[in-house]
């Protein structure tokens, strides 16, 4: 059976529904990273992406236009799967911190690169509303990759290195 | 039994397994991603990107110190599962190359977070080789994703709304 050729707007889509699987599983996550960090600035930074997490997935929410879906996300199954491992094979090492926080980054850009195209869609698809609500998103998740990239200089590294 | 607690050296080198892995993966990938791209520019800007890519495992086997290894990628495996899935889902529509060029972003931004923190942990531990080997490949890797960027904004988005 020939499928009807889908357009932009069932992509944007599609992709909104990715997104929104990608929150609701770091949102479970975060809470995990957070417990397993040694440092408490590291804890921190995690439980303070959580609570953002949750104001991201009420965006994603507004941005639906009807019932949120959620539709499997393979790219962050995987990408949690890696921060995952770090958390068991890194247990009790100095460099464990180092590697949640790394595996916290690959997932902000993942985001970082997801937010960056649903705008870029949103804008060619004259969705004004949508591109705010997207955009405020996209703003926290750099300014979280780039505290992460302050903590990782500043301490976490070093920390690893000496132990 | 116990584990020895692994240090951030150890880190390192298991994360330039990971990235090794993902490196030819997206070697093997990026064909079949020209293959299926619709626009002349794309499928040059894939088939640019895998001979860089050649050239980036060439360098990572300059880094490793012994036999290259490579360590299953979870995170590549599906991040690159969700382009197979544009191609599979979106063949014959006018919004494929959009879906394929924010998929091929994806792997970038994945690429650009492991590069910066492999950057950052061989600074830590002296690598200078190292150091200049994986920045010329982050270089690489943002230029791009800048370039695919261009290509979005002046011509896909377009047809795909067009469409």
């Amino acid at each position: 059976m020939a499928k009807e050729p889908k357009t932009l707007d069932e992509l944007f889509h599609d992709t909104l529904k990715d997104i929104y699987f990608a929150e609701k599983k770091i949102l479970a996550t975060l809470p995990k990273m957070a417990k397993a960090a040694q440092s408490e600035e590291l804890k921190a930074a995690f439980e303070k992406h959580r609570t953002e997490t949750e104001g991201q997935i009420e965006r994603l929410e507004k941005v639906f236009e009807q019932k949120p879906q959620g539709k499997t996300c393979a790219a962050i199954n995987g990408i949690t799967e890696e921060g995952a491992e770090i958390m068991e094979e890194y247990k009790g090492s100095p460099a464990l911190d180092a590697g949640l926080l790394a595996a916290a980054q690959a997932v902000e850009h993942y985001e970082i690169s997801r937010y960056g195209t649903l705008i870029a869609w949103a804008e060619e698809l004259g969705l004004d509303d949508a591109v705010s609500l997207l955009e405020e998103t996209l703003e926290e998740e750099e300014a979280t990759d780039e505290a992460l990239t302050e903590i990782a200089k500043t301490a976490i590294n070093q920390e690893a290195q000496a132990a």
